[in-house]
């Protein structure tokens, strides 16, 4: 494939919509950036962070994996999780970018060093080198503390007055170059407080998005989560995500219509509901871009994995975008 | 460099003294295979042990380390030690082995895996596959259980009625077939029952090496160890080693005569004394071996470490009896 061999994508977020993204556009000959927020504070993450005094590893770990083209047996490895004694829950490739970082002196050259070692195809760049938390001020003036505290909150979609970083971050300069450069920028799906408006919050990042001549797509959520977008439809989205940009810049809005199976949506029922679009734009582009879920694994999956976009249905409408650039 | 391009050598221990030995044979045209003793249930590989109840990592992340031809950073990554929380005192790789046994579900498969990713110039061969502690009868009857309990006893040198491992393991066959196929067999230095008796302690080795038409050198230590092997002589060491040999089967006993700085030998008073030789016989080869201690880092090394084998040193005197094969 020759096509599109010299188009930039950006990919923004964190989090497991970022490894969809990105484990589907790999396959193609693209220059592949992902930008990933720094916010992340929960599990083997918030350990690290608290005992090692290291940057987030953990959403860096899921790029990583995703853009690599090492072997099966290097993937699992990344993600394999120990499960007892002092190391119990953190899996060993937050381990291998904490150890990178206290051996080079710089969660950048770790992240470097960690892509060499997984061959990966594109680049994965952290938003900010910034030791930051995510703090939110709800309408009832309770103060959410940490990324972790956010993603629990059962009061988000009450409302709230504000989201910040603290201390508010420098931007990575080279998010800038990368945005600034990109064709594409892509942002979601993801968890709209805890992995997409994070990385709106950095210092210049909402301005470069919207001063890039890159054509920008959001690609929305499947499902809402209970009490953080409980209810919300596609327009609460993109209002809030236009909220942080400063300006609705987004040429085109990507949305799964292919239902899931009403057995899921119910087994789903308790942590939340499906997205529906109310928005009727010319920028609206529909497809059908669910995974399957191997009806023996039900069981296993936790809820949330259940209901997720195809990483390669949801890449081949990406590139239908990118053809047309 | 053409000479014994394909000269097999096998070296036996575990531990520092098989670092030193590897590190300097790497750098010649040999077919080099390091047998490592499982016996270590120490610090981080002892706490593996016990929580993951994987085998012990820490020896052959040590002989992984010598015989690596990847970046020094990569080398430092795998003895970088964590300092803080539930991973203190955790090197990385260990971490990384134990997890790679956790994932291809073999500590063989994990030690073929960790010396890819190393790049390692020669093959690492754990003595046995089976779990083992290491266990010591005392002369007074005292019972030392593990290999750690029996390196900080300050009453071996009192004599000892046996040593064992239990449960009596099965050799990794792979061991037979290389010290059938050597050139060379090189045990020592090392803890003599801690590294160097415990691979002799596992069925059918110490009869390979006996009938293997390999030349076998002892290279003896440069120190006793107070409590544990304190006023031993060339001759005791040999004696020793025989005991669980089975026969006399060295063709060659090398000897370091570099003497040490004073100084340095009074730093290690407490620790231990120089290793004297009372053997004269045909088959000792006496050489300057002696590492340097640069004199400003000698507050920050540890005692056991000040006065050690020169590994380019070493093996010059090892590659001129290879060069007699």
């Amino acid at each position: 494939m020759i096509r599109a061999a010299s188009k930039k994508i950006v990919v923004i977020g964190g989090g497991t919509g970022n490894f969809v993204v990105l484990r589907g556009l790999k396959k193609y000959p693209l220059d592949l950036t992902a930008i990933v927020s720094m916010a992340d504070d929960g599990g083997s993450t918030g350990i690290l962070r608290d005992e090692l005094g290291v940057l987030p590893p953990g959403d860096v770990r899921q790029c990583l994996v995703a853009l690599s083209n090492s072997s099966r047996l290097m993937r699992s490895l990344m993600n394999y999780r120990f499960e007892n004694g002092g190391l119990g829950g953190h899996s060993f490739g937050n381990l291998l970018l904490s150890a990178l970082e206290k051996v080079t002196g710089s969660f950048e050259k770790a992240v470097e060093e960690a892509g060499k070692i997984l061959y990966i195809n594109g680049k994965v760049i952290p938003v900010t080198m910034n030791q930051v938390r995510l703090k939110m001020v709800l309408n009832n003036r309770k103060v959410l503390e940490g990324e972790r505290e956010i993603y629990l909150s059962q009061e988000i979609d009450q409302g709230y007055k504000t989201i910040y970083l603290e201390p508010y971050p420098k931007v990575n300069p080279k998010v800038i170059e990368e945005i600034d450069s990109a064709d594409l920028v892509v942002i979601g799906p993801g968890g709209l407080h805890t992995s997409l408006i994070p990385n709106l919050l950095v210092e210049g990042v909402s301005d470069a998005i919207c001063q890039s001549d890159a054509k920008k797509v959001f690609v929305l959520n499947l499902m809402n989560r209970k009490g953080q977008t409980g209810g919300y439809k596609a327009s609460h989205y993109l209002h809030e995500l236009v909220r942080f940009l400063g300006k609705d810049v987004f040429d085109h809005i990507l949305i799964n219509v292919e239902k899931p199976p009403k057995e899921l949506i119910d087994v789903y029922a308790n942590e939340g509901e499906l997205v529906e679009n109310d928005l009727q734009d010319g920028r609206i582009l529909e497809a059908h871009m669910l995974g399957a879920v191997a009806a023996m694994a039900k069981k296993d999956l936790l809820k949330r994995n259940l209901i997720r976009h195809d990483s390669n249905k949801l890449a081949q409408e990406l590139m239908k975008i990118v053809d047309h650039i």
